[in-house]
């Protein structure tokens, strides 16, 4: 078992790493302070689980379970409010916690959900995902998505632990793992070098999910994000450098529509994408970029633009990306392996060209 | 011109109080931060002054607004959306400032898009009702209802500024100067003994509207609302004094349906009901109860439960409020004039009692 702590004053919380979590108690009640709980799952998650945290949760006078439809199609406003429904109809006040038991769609919209209701109350997050594992677990970003752009209406919500059950990961589908690992590797690219080349050396093991190697792999990724969001809560600067690959990938998914292409699939695009136009403005070489697309393909994730989609509908997406500022597009490039930097100054044309290398129309 | 400041560390604001603010920049332009606005207003206030507004955000290279429906009926996700959609359908970015141009509703919703859209932005508030002046503008309380609660989904997002211009009162319909008057009210009851004499004889001057008076009311609610949120900023304790009255009004616009009283008149009514259970609690005498229907008859405030209205309908609404912790329900009553208290052991047939004194059935 790991522990790390995310140190966000008032706010901070751990993350424990592990496996044999989700129907032992000792872990999980510590967190809970009223007697309400809610478990926020969904339909593809909650045969698989919800019956052992459950287990773990004997005991409450009132445990209610919400199952949302599985997908980003799903990330929205109507969604949310059928969390909101079962509160109120269940009578669940201030003093009750939600917990996430899914992927990064529960997980942002129990998130969000814990934000607003009652005007804020708690929340855990177990994570059932890779890509939740790594990601969205960590940080407090939690939202949902609007049909003019992914993730517009959310919350800053910390949540009171993230417990990370490692079991989980046997039953995920290939391709969500293979999604989860496009977020690995984001991290030994934008801040970790030496990550970068034991992600080179361990793929084939990840992607057989060795137990020890993921849990090394996760618990890496959560203390290099843990240290990036602690250094920026609400996403003033540096922070912004975890979008890495997420211009492009959100622009992806917009035009593609939600859910299409995974949220993983779409940033390893994004990334190389971000490091060719790191390429054309010579900050890097053309071994890296060689190198990382070698790594998506060994991890069966697309290295290109969807077919048919054109530079200028990528753009057209882009600006109304949230890292737009003041009319400027703020992207996240590499100065070398393992430095990412915010880059508002960039060519149109030579986004334009990287796209276009990329496979873009 | 008057101005106190809300003292809450790195989210401190001004409240500035006056006159002929609405068409002066000067006095908006420094809380405005980037290019972009979206002025937030009702199909009622913006005929009689969002020309002004404009005319004062001359020079920003964006600049728009959205329209909602009037009244506490349409405050709720759907109408919400309507805000997200008009500042994604015209780019607003993260920089942007909503301003809230209305009563409480507006300001509500405003307040909570500004809170959610890209996870928090700027907002200012142009409250034009007296209600909204001295209450909802201050405290950072925002949100909406659902059709099992009110004001359930929100959060605490705090405006960049205040801007009370008392010439809005002017058109203000009688009856919600009416409804304002008994959150001014409240004050004198809950926290300030010497203010609520005060009322008692200036109570037909802020009937006439003369501004001096309504000025200087305006700016006393105003500081005592700001010492107890800034005591108290997310309501663990002292600050669920300004729900006085508010327990037994929400139940009646509840079950009256939102809108049909408005929350002024509520309050003004669960006012009555709150100090007649505090004499049966034996804390005070019977005179405070005449006085105060004594003050909101001359108001034209209702001091009774809804015609047809059960004590057993209160109770089943009331359990649903946010006051209820853990199953208790927590009431704010009085031991005293100018002394709330927070109680939570109030037997259930007291409560039937009291609303039986004050009209239920």
């Amino acid at each position: 078992m790991q522990r790390l702590n995310v140190e966000l004053g008032a706010r901070s919380y751990p993350i424990i790493i592990g496996s044999g979590f989700l129907g032992a108690p000792q872990q999980l009640l510590p967190y809970i302070h009223g007697r309400q709980v809610c478990i926020v799952t969904n339909e593809t998650v909650a045969p698989l689980y919800l019956a052992k945290l459950i287990e773990a949760l004997q005991g409450f006078n009132k445990l209610d379970v919400v199952e949302l439809p599985d997908g980003e199609a799903f990330k929205n406003l109507d969604t949310l409010n059928r969390i909101f429904d079962v509160l109120l109809e269940k009578r669940h006040n201030r003093t009750t916690t939600l917990i996430a038991l899914g992927g990064g769609v529960v997980g942002d919209m129990c998130g969000f959900a814990a934000a607003c209701y009652q005007r804020g109350v708690n929340f855990i997050q177990v994570p059932t995902t890779l890509l939740a594992l790594v990601d969205s677990s960590v940080g407090g970003k939690t939202g949902v998505n609007h049909p003019l752009g992914k993730n517009m209406i959310g919350a800053f919500h910390q949540p009171r632990l993230v417990l990370a059950d490692t079991d989980t990961l046997n039953t995920l589908p290939a391709r969500e793992l293979s999604a989860g690992l496009a977020e690995v590797i984001k991290y030994g690219l934008i801040c970790d070098k030496p990550f970068f080349y034991w992600i080179e050396e361990n793929l084939q093991r990840l992607l057989n999910r060795e137990p020890e190697v993921l849990a090394y792999a996760i618990e890496r990724c959560c203390r290099n994000k843990a240290d990036v969001v602690a250094s920026d809560e609400r996403e003033g600067g540096r922070r912004a450098i975890l979008n890495f690959g997420h211009t492009f990938g959100h622009a992806i998914e917009a035009v593609q529509g939600y859910g299409n292409w995974l949220h993983g699939e779409a940033v390893a695009a994004g990334m190389v994408m971000a490091l060719e136009l790191s390429r054309l403005r010579g900050d890097i070489d053309n071994d890296l970029v060689e190198r990382l697309r070698q790594m998506l393909q060994i991890a069966g994730l697309s290295q290109r633009a969807p077919v048919g989609m054109s530079a200028a509908s990528f753009l057209q997406s882009m600006q109304i990306d949230k890292k737009v500022l003041d009319g400027k597009l703020r992207l996240i490039l590499l100065q070398a392996l393992g430095e990412a930097v915010i880059v508002d100054d960039t060519p149109r044309e030579m986004i334009m060209d990287a796209l276009r290398n990329c496979g873009a129309e």
